[in-house]
């Protein structure tokens, strides 16, 4: 049977022959920055924004990456070309960059590769997971504001799209002592609001979208999305300092990833948001999204529970 | 040609195989975490306590490890026995514990093989690095203390020894600006003296050995050892609050990490700190630990530099 | 049927009575500071030390008290000998007192009664609801540390005991959500381990019983107790910066308060504490307790189960 | 004589019988939201907005309150129609509406009565005591910034209308230190400018209004009234993080609350803002309100002195 | 020869002679406010808002200044009236007003004079040293964040625009133990960009100036000219909090200061901002402002480096 | 007539003409370290310790000091050998050392003198203003708590004994708003006591002596006098965070410094301390300091009142 291809340092491989030794940095201290871009209808969505946003990440942690833009967008659409042919029906595609510094000097006797090789880089794909989202998509997600908090940017910036995110594993897992199904919502050091485990937060209230200001939270492709989304349809968009009560009197509430795109959030705190349902502004930013990808955002996450 | 052997997830395989796939949540954000142990003449040394911390680290991630203490304990025996062979004249290995949560549920559609794995372990060795401590180790080392600052307990606690540790890799970065052979001293959010990048570190003040606070930095067990150590030797040891102002105060400084014990820090921020010399105390310490594992500790690392 | 008496204003009322009017800054502002004391076998404990951190608050609010503390006691005294009487078999009062600056200016127009008004003084007196602790007392608590922080002493010093405690209400409900028996131990705004609502915690490690520092905690009798009996028993008890870490990695803890006198913590978050089961030294303690007042804490506490 | 009504807990009754039971939480804890509504002319303003954000507050407590807006609302006009017929001429009402989640569970065997309580919920009016404010409305008030600080919203949100203040009370005494008749200006844990103890703070620099942002402040009815005011009278408005010094550099500044509107500030910490006198788009904008509902608010106040 | 004059407490001396006693509290305690203009064709730029916020100083710290700003304005003018007649071809003179609360209360006994005298007031002049700017100014400036981080304005606010600023010193220092070129830019204690030592910092982002917000960084003259030639040329300019991510992430970055109005920033630690090279708005700025002054001030700089 | 001599770069020159010009970095930055001694019957007390503490400072500003320990201590001695020649009978002197970096090299067009200069270095006396502190020796100092905070260690540390001290100009002028006659207790960011402006703080509480801890004040010289006396009295010292109620509910306070050595402290923020007057633990320090240097401290203070 075919099997997915990945890349890693220049070279082609099966994805389940893409791994790392134990003795890569991305390994040994979590030094690694990534992205993540999503297919519709198998093609890849905003590609060089996303390659953009990764080179900054790149240049932050000093990777002299031996691969340049150019390849990595040709590189990333050709693992999505042979890869989405081995999808399911009505299925699409993850598409992940990452580099690392390469091997952990303080381990540098391990292994005689090691001492000669430069930084990791990879790309690989995996099939995006709809069922996971589907009940949130439906009835809205719970987020929880869980005791651990947000890395500042003074230890190292969130707007950097890096992977030593342990915060994000714990916020989560204190998320799900509340309610099993919650996800987490993390608040900065001084108790506002900042972003999801891996995706950009947003409330509505009177009629304006408004999201925590961009000092300490990824500068998220989605998030740009759904201000250009808005803006086209006449909805204001704002940047404020919130605070969970902020959240609990806000009309409506969601989170946006590159993933799953838009998903409601209809609970905090176990308490309702709203009227406790998705709301208006959110079904029409969903819509005029799925418009602009011509694929039905919400029914093709729904349908993944049918099958 | 023999090679080196690891330990992962319940198989022994050669070193060069030991490898993690690219959605273990290890590698994806950086949620693991991981223990080093060292031999003196080819022993392990205080494997219990290390192994302990480990547990202590390993159940605040709410992984549910399926080995043991004892039987990681034999496992990590077993891969010193084994590869301790291997090493050249004078070699000392260094072992690694690490686990993780195992596979990202995020990418979970990547591997069917992903679906069903559990937490991720492994133990592995590497030469003890020698060569790269001996100019310290003569001539003392330089401390940088770098604008990135230590993660604070609130968002995940510096008492895991855990692997989201990006600040370590660009503190010392940011050190190697101000001098390619400075180490980085990492300072706390409120401008106190934290750790090293992977070391405690401790002053000497009026022929009292002091430490920050156990507060934020790891508990360690070379600091421990070094405890027990002035205890022996009847100098006094005290925790209290450090600034930079005390570094540069101090009479005698130092750094303690399991693998090599104790390397003298000379000069911080460019000024020299005390005569500018490795220090009594420091020696003092040194040779009891010497004494107390059989090993002249410095002479081993400055031999390295004439190989 | 007789009914209990409570003392207000320099006089004494049926305990239905006591009440304060609504234009009271007690009611419109919670100014107001408080006492607790507790009977064993109908006498109450410790009074004097009660009444004397009580004049301390007194003091901080300014509020220029018309009774002194000689006549507090007396007040005191004698409502305890009076409602005890009215208690059933085995039961115990708590007994009150709480003063506020009186009448709220701002709402001065409301009375003519209040602009004569002084401060407002109450004594009153509640029967121990031991069922209430029964089952925490058997098993151990389960405390949660919730996002709603500790008030700091820049706002108004929890070493006052005061009565704007929202925050506890607040946290309490939090603590709730995860589990609905759980307690709630509020963290500082650096995320240090403060005090239970309405107690201070404790915990064992190493055979030494550790409290967070006095900084930002109520000064509490029992927890002086504490101290005591563990000077009594030869365990060392000292005070340092605790964090969520050290809580989970504790070998016992528990959480001390006048009514209740001792609690055992046996699960924080969601974790076991040592063994998940009341400890040794806790055993100890309630004992010597038990011994000092004559009289079974833990079985007067599960006694109240069986009624 | 007639007596003003109030309404308690489903209950008309004489204001002299509107209190509490000691064992309320409200007085226990000060676990309490409020809302303060006036009249002009003897008719309720913005009553509807009080109620909407009384709603709020109740919610953030998860009190279950058993009535509805549109009673509280029939409650609130109903009391005043009795009440004001009782008012000297010029007089105006005060309306208080509070809700307290009840009787205190830790004195639950205070009272049979308590057991089977809900929330309490308490409606009652007064006279506004416009004589207190004549000497402030006239000079101007004289504003201290006091050490204590406002509670951050980490531990309850300012957002919130509680009555756990005793921060306000403490603020307001340390203000009087430096000149009995100053009103205090409390400064968030960073020092910048929040609030006055029941109003909200404005000031006005080379023809913009300026309020601090609305993140640790109460959002304040009669703010949002001096914004439209702003906007029916073409000056611009807007909010931006304030401190001592842009207060000390201001043109103009004025509290503004419900019962007195609006107040000028003349002096800060003892120095004179602007020239020192109310200011140009201070009497404008009072002129605007007074004609908005057809009182001269100025007048009002400054005649009560003559009384 | 002819010598530059100056004008200390109501008298005309030679520069030379410009001296305060090292019992003044300028001296002791650094308690001193200053103000800096410089002349374009040795007539005085801004000087009138250079005074104002001079006089804005001088009331925060209380001093009763003895000269009026007509009268100060007056003295300015003719220092620079004699003293450019002295300088060389081509050269520009600074002005430096300053004032202290005259001699510190402490050493009263040293002085009889002292004991009589009121505040110290000064000015005086220096020829711009141009040449000291020539390499940043061709080139761009290297800035490094240096550990040491800028004063809060709860100690004594930024826009004071004060003496005591050895913060300013040590940050100056540690840049250069990077690289003696290096200027500073000094973060606030959260991180956050704030100023260099002595400039305002602004970056271009997508065509738009950005500022850190006016919070805590001298309000400047020169940066209000920036905002004044952005909006006649039409580009945005808006403040928001910037943290080194921004900085790095920048398309141009500058300083702006009143003795060479516009330096670029082509390095922040280490790392090359956009293309490494003076960028386009910059140009755009430093060619309106030459235009304004009738002055080509790049080529009067360095023209400076011939000589 | 005689006049007193001042050492200045090397000169000796009539105190009257001790002046810095005003391009000295001390002048324009407040860049500048400083240490003060006094004489007891008019020889010099431990001028080592203030000397050493005096290399440590001027260490920490990275400045080259042209003359090394012993000729300062020489002069310091030649100077007070002459100066105190000229005192009245009973006169004491203080003994001031200070130290530059030496001309600004913003400025440093203005002198040909100046770019030759290294840093500046000036030794003078002044006679102790005794007068100055009789009221607080006999009745007991009033502290106030300003809103101005302390600058943190991050900015430059209190360790150093610098002079760029505006907050403490700033923290006395608020206190004395309050009290003309009071004196400021400054607080740190967290609202922790930290120190006067220009001594250390030290209460007593059950018979122990407490400091707040060493982390963010000055070293004191005469604190550590203190420590010695207490120990030789048998009286315990330890170090603690301290808050505004800790010197609220303190038996006794005081303040300490070289020139007074020991001022009683009798109320803080207008509440009294204990009993409001001089306390037996400062009775019992001051006499044995008395003996220690075999003047009768105290009468020498109040014996300045009657002349």
């Amino acid at each position: 049977l075919a099997e997915a291809l990945a890349y890693l340092n220049g070279r082609r491989v099966p994805a389940s022959q893409a791994c790392l030794p134990v003795y890569d940095s991305g390994v040994v201290l979590g030094a690694a920055v990534t992205e993540q871009t999503r297919t519709f209808c198998k093609q890849l969505y905003r590609l060089e924004e996303h390659l953009e946003r990764f080179l900054d990440s790149v240049r932050c942690l000093r990777i002299d990456l031996p691969i340049g833009k150019d390849e990595l967008a040709g590189v990333s659409r050709e693992l999505v070309a042979h890869n989405a042919a081995l999808l399911p029906d009505g299925g699409e595609l993850g598409l992940i960059q990452f580099a690392t510094p390469g091997p952990y000097a303080g381990y540098a006797g391990m292994s005689l590769a090691a001492a000669a090789a430069g930084p990791t880089i990879c790309v690989h794909t995996f099939p995006l997971p709809f069922a996971r989202w589907a009940a949130a998509m439906r009835h809205g997600a719970h987020l929880i504001t869980p005791p651990t908090r947000h890395v500042p940017p003074r230890c190292y910036d969130p707007k950097i799209k890096a992977r030593s995110r342990l915060h994000f594993y714990l916020a989560e897992q204190e998320a799900r002592l509340v309610d099993p199904k919650a996800w987490a919502l993390l608040l900065d050091l001084d108790g506002n609001v900042a972003e999801g485990a891996g995706a950009n937060f947003l409330i509505v209230k009177g009629g304006v979208i408004e999201s925590p200001p961009p000092t300490n939270i990824l500068p998220g492709v989605s998030k740009a999305t759904v201000m250009e989304l808005a803006a086209r349809l006449g909805i204001a968009f704002q940047e404020r300092t919130l605070q969970v009560y902020d959240v609990e009197a806000a009309d409506e509430a969601f989170l946006t990833s590159t993933p799953y795109c838009l998903v409601p959030v209809t609970r905090v705190n176990g308490r309702a948001i709203g009227d406790g349902r998705p709301g208006r502004i959110y079904h029409r930013l969903l819509e005029a999204w799925s418009k602009a990808v011509d694929v039905d955002i919400q029914r093709q996450i729904l349908d993944a529970e049918r099958r």
